[in-house]
Order: structure tokens, then sequence, then C-alpha cells
């Protein structure tokens, strides 16, 4: 039995990067679907449901993308209302690739160093990626500040972080360098997921600081979220620190990507969300 | 030489039913059009007949879909009209599942026992699997009242009929209960296809009725169109009735269904429409 | 490593035919995007460039059609500037099937006789097939006039070829039967390139003129662009001259779309439009 995703994004056109994840995952038909609204979303997902039976229904699967996280949010509680009783198709969100990004940037962080009961910064939070990445170092048992340039929004964003996922992440202004030492004091780690070309922390700042040992950045359009560091840095040490750049990060996001495509089909009632990604992320990181 | 599905369908989204069926019927691709308007047809025909040539033709086929079966009746006649003589590829008109929902309905009728020559009543039968069970009814040697809440919408049903298909059936108005009983007199039969959601049949009038001796619903969504029945019994005896749920109906369509799918890759000459889906059904229903 | 072709088309609907050409040029899946604008191209390229890396960026390509070529033309600029240095994918031009028509074209005028140093016109030919044609056989050496009912606009095509090719070719206004006579003195070949269902070069023309030795016509609607010839002779002799009509040239056209198909999978850098397209027709003339 042929191995079927419904692709469902929000986008004017359904992304070609997930679809072709999709296949070099395993999969072996894709119905790909553009411009999806959280109304449409019901139907297409009959549609999988009420077509094969029994055992048979893990060999259809949702996924949901597109670049918008909050639209690709709607359409998951869409896709899993649908559903009645064991009659449910298995299903995965990664609108913008926010799970998987945040799940792997987390992995890295956690994997190089001791994080447990520490502070830890993520820089720039207040997106999806930010938030679910604080949301899953907090279940780590990680102190996290949540730093935005507006007390406002990052206040708005850990409230989100506590609604969405339960979990405590203290939120804190960060204007300008002084803040940004401030913040940084006595931190273990930072993560920075700010948008593309911003940089967020300076050379001045990570390198002399005495206690970060583990720096990570999801950024990989210069200038880069931490100065003078390298996109590919894989856990490379530089003054006494771990560092992580965006493609570093991506080649696990990659495998957490594929691995959460492979599990889709393996049950029929699975729904991959920020939690469900990050432990597959634990499964596959040595491999 | 791969077997290429053109799915065109007047829906937003082209069916993922649909598109599932053809892949497990085992099509190898399928090309998805979805917003499909009778005039585009054309076209999108023409690339399936002028790309392969010879026997390869059989080896493309198009499948008419969407919700709106008058919709996918013209997409149907557009199709069939854009062949040059032996220049063309075989194609299936299932809109709405109409074609494979009146002719599994009405083979579970006729092989259930001898309704030949007999009066059959096609209740809340103005749709488009009404109309198409009645005339395949009526094909089978059947005397068909075809009832409606209005006497109007009956007799033009009963005209669509008799045009698009040649059958003679008899319309009829039927208000309330009383009308049910009167209309039921003598009935060997009764198939209910009305709109989801509606009794059209009630248990106290069933139950004791003297002469039905076969019941069938097509309506699988509470409350169903025979009170006090189960979708999924598929030919159950109560109270010396055969009576046929939704779902034991939906077994059979299915296989209806993907056998119309295979044989359209059989050969490059068939226009597979009620008749030919109903003639199928009668090749299929014992194996 | 599946290969996975990109399909950007600017039509309401991508083209059947392209999609089933391609399938039978052996790529394994397709992602068709329809109604896409130059400035969508950019991000669906990123999805190719940037899901696959090294040496499988060569299982990944684009194909760009659609009616309109001078769409598709703007496309496939987009769609190479999207490219970084090595991280790239290969991409194909064939809007309207401009490319490989006329590379079958001309491949077939150049194969059949000794037409380099000599005068040969291209009637009709200010579309995209007529002004690639043009092109193409300049660069066999031959002396190309290329014909219009206008003088503007067989000076504008000209000049668009100057600019887009870097070939010289000499304009000419043909608007009746004293006009054809005269442009053909002294010509050795004569492809005809106008509109559909219109004829170009009556009998009485060529089948009497003294020096023409190859004739061609892409257009395969009655009534053909050279009267009374067949759509499939393929260099076929009558009155001394050798003939090809559209369906002869169509079969070398096919050939050569399946291999500039199979091109694509072969390397990640190639971007195939006219030029390249003519010389793969070259090497498949003989196969």
């Amino acid at each position: 039995m042929k191995k079927i995703l419904i692709q469902l994004d929000g986008d004017r056109f359904a992304s070609v990067f997930d679809a072709i994840t999709a296949y070099d995952a395993g999969v072996d038909r894709i119905l790909q679907y553009s411009g999806v609204r959280p109304e449409d979303v019901r139907n297409l997902v009959y549609g999988a449901m009420f077509t094969r039976g029994g055992d048979d229904l893990r060999s259809s699967a949702v996924f949901i993308g597109g670049s918008d996280v909050s639209h690709g949010a709607e359409m998951m509680k869409a896709a899993v209302e649908s559903f009645f009783g064991p009659i449910r198709v298995s299903v995965m969100m990664d609108a913008n690739g926010c799970n998987t990004t945040a799940a792997a940037a987390v992995r890295k962080i956690v994997a190089a160093g001791q994080v447990r009961g520490k502070k830890t910064v993520v820089m720039g939070g207040t997106g999806p990626v930010g938030m679910r990445a604080a949301a899953m170092l907090a279940g780590e048992g990680v102190r996290v500040i949540l730093t935005s340039r507006s007390q406002e929004r990052s206040e708005k964003a850990c409230a989100m972080v506590k609604e969405r996922f339960g979990a405590e992440v203290t939120p804190a202004e960060v204007r300008n360098s002084e803040d940004v030492k401030g913040i940084l004091k006595g931190a273990y780690a930072a993560l920075c997921t700010g948008a593309a070309g911003i940089t967020l922390l300076s050379e001045s700042i990570w390198l002399e600081h005495p206690d970060l040992r583990v720096l990570a950045d999801v950024n990989a359009v210069p200038p880069l979220g931490i100065e003078n560091t390298k996109p590919h840095w894989d856990g490379n040490e530089v003054a006494g620190k771990i560092i992580f750049g965006a493609l570093g990060i991506g080649g696990l996001k990659m495998k957490i990507h594929r691995r959460s495509l492979v599990r889709l089909f393996e049950q029929n009632d699975l729904a991959l969300d920020a939690e469900e990604i990050y432990d597959i992320g634990k499964a596959v990181e040595n491999e």
C-alpha cells in the first residue's frame, strides 16, 4: 500500500522544500494543496480518513506547512478536530520549519553541555521558533529568559508560551549592548532566533563572556545573529565556547524532519507538533 | 509505461478521496487539477491525447470528479467531444460518487431478491444518485416510483431520467407518513437516496410492511434515511426484510470505483458513465 | 534518490503534455505549479536548491513551460538569477514547445541537404518558433530571411533575434503571391512557422520552384502552412523537393524534449534554452 502524504499549505504555492523532503523520507505519493485555509482542512482530511480503513489508515497522513505559523497552527487544530475516535490519520505541523528548527537548536544546546538548571537566553525570541525553543528548553529544566526589543512583545510571547506549552519563561527587554550584557550575566547558553540578517550578539560581548558556554544561531543570512561566527559551525569551539551556526543546526533539523515523516506512517494516530517533534529530535540526534 | 490519470475536479481542491482511491487501484501517477470548468476540459484532454500515441494512449486516462454532478456531466461531455476518431483516451465520470454509489445500491437490491417486474420506490430520488439508481433499476425491468416532497420536483427528475437514460420512471409526491404508506403499498423494495441526515422511512412503517422485502439507504449520517437501522448492515435480515446501510453499500461502491479505474487503462476508448459503471458493478459484485 | 521535476507553468493549468512527457522521460516525481509569475520563481527554485545538497542537487530540476513564451523567458531569467554559485539545479525552458519545435525543424532541414551558405526563408517567422529557428539556422551558416506580412514586425523580430541570439537575419515583408515568389528567388529551403491554419506557401509556387530543395512546416492544423502537403511527411520527396510536415518534425521534437529532460538530471548546472536544446537535437537526431 502506497504511503500517501496530503500536503496542506497556506501559501499560494505549496512548499517545494517540504515536498522534496517528504519524498526523500520515503513517502510514495504527495497530494499537494496550495492556498489552504483552516476552514478547508476538514473536508481534505475527511478524504484521507474515509478512503482507506483499518490498519491501512496508517498509509495516509497529513503534513501542514506554509510560511505562516499561526495559520499552520489553526490548520493543525482543524485537522485534529476532524477525527472521529479511531478513524483518524497521523498529522504533522511544521509551518515555516518552526518545530523542526526549534527542536534541532535546543537538542544541539542540550547535548553540548550541562544546561539543566542553568540560565539560558533566547534572544529575539518572540517568533515561532523562539517561543517553541524556549518551551523546549524549559521542559529540560532550564531557566529561560526570552528577549525582545520590546518589553510588551517579550511578555506577550512568554504568556503565549505559558498558554500553549505550559512552560514558565521570563521576559526581558533588550535594546542595546548594555542590555545584552546585563541579560547575559550568569548565562550558560544563548540561542539567537531573531529575524534573518540581524545581529543580536556582537563578538565583543560573547568572546569575552565569563560564563557563556554554548551559543547557537538559527539565522543563516548575513549578517548572522552571532557576529563573526560561521553558519556551518556545528559545535566548533572558539574561546572556550561551543558554537552552532544555522547550517550546523540545519543538518539535525533535516534528520528530525525526515524522521518525523517516517513516523507519520508507522501508526495512524500521531499528531506531531512541537512536543512530539522535540522527542523525535532526542531519538535521532545520535544516529 | 506509467499509468497516468488526469484528475479534473470542479471544486476548489481536487478530491483527496478520488486521488487515494486511484492510487489504490494501481494508477502510477496522478495529475490533479482543481477548479476546472467545462470550457477548460478540451485543452487538458488534448494534453493526454497528443503526448503518447497508438497503443500507449491506453496508459493515459481522465477522471472527472468534484462535488457538483451537473458540472461533472458537462465536463464529461466536453471531454468526449474533444476526441478525434481513434485519437482518444478513456474517461470516467463519478462526480460526488454518483455513479458508483447508485450502481452499488442497485446491485445490492437486485442481487438480494427477485425485484424484476416488481414495484420499487426510490425515496428522495431527485438528486444525482436517486435519478441514476432509478434508471438502473428500470433497466433491470423494475417498475420504479421516484418520490420527492414536491410533485413538481419528482416530475422534473423523472423527465431528466427519461431524457438522459431513456428510462420510464413514475413520479410521486410524498409529504407525510400517510403518503409514505400509500406509495409503499405493494412495493417489493425501497431505496432511500435523500439528503444526509434526513429520515425518509420510519421504523413503524417498514417494520410492519407486508410486502417490502429489500431496503437500502445511501445515507451514512445520523439520523439515517431508514429509521433504526445500522449503516454497516450489508444484507442483514430484520423482520423478514433484507437491509443494506450506507457502509454496507459502500464496500461494493469502492470495489466498483477501483475496478472502473482499472478498466480505464485496459483500452483507450472507454467513456465510463452511469450505464458502463453499472455493468462493471455486475461484473465485480461476486468477486 | 528520486528524480524530482518542478514544473513551473504560467497558465491557469500546468501543461498535461509537459508532465506526461517528463514521466515518459524517466522523471520519478513532478511537483506541478500553475499560474506562476516570474516574481514567484525565486522562492520555488530556492525550495529545490536548499533541500538536497552536493551531488544530490542533480536529482532535482526545474522545467519552465506555459503557452506564453515571453512569460516563460522571464521565468527562465528569474530561475537562473536565483542560483548562488555552485548551489543550483538544472533548468529547462520550453514554453509552448518553442525550443524543441524550432530545434527539430531546423535539424530536419540541415540534415536533409546542404543548406550551409545558402539562402533560406523562414516564413511567418515573427513568433517564438520562427525567431528561434532563424537563429539556429544562422548558427549553421545559413543566410536567413525572416518574413512577415508587416515590414515593421519582421524588422522587430530580426532585431530581437540579433539581441537575444547574436544572429544576423534579414527581414522581409511578404503580403501576396508575388512577394512570396520574389522572396523565394534563389532560396534553397523554406520553413513555415506562421499561425496554425494559415497557408503561407501555395502549391503552385513550391511545386514549380526551380531552386527550393527542402520545405518544412510546423503547422499541423488544416489548412497547412504549405499547401497540398501532409503533416506526417517526414522527408518525403515530391517533385524533387524534400518535405517535412508538422508531425514528421514532431517525432524528432519529442525525442529532443525527452532527451533534454534526461540531461537535466545528469548534472546540476544546466540551463537548457534554445542553444542548448538545439545541440541536444544534433546529438539525438540519428538515434
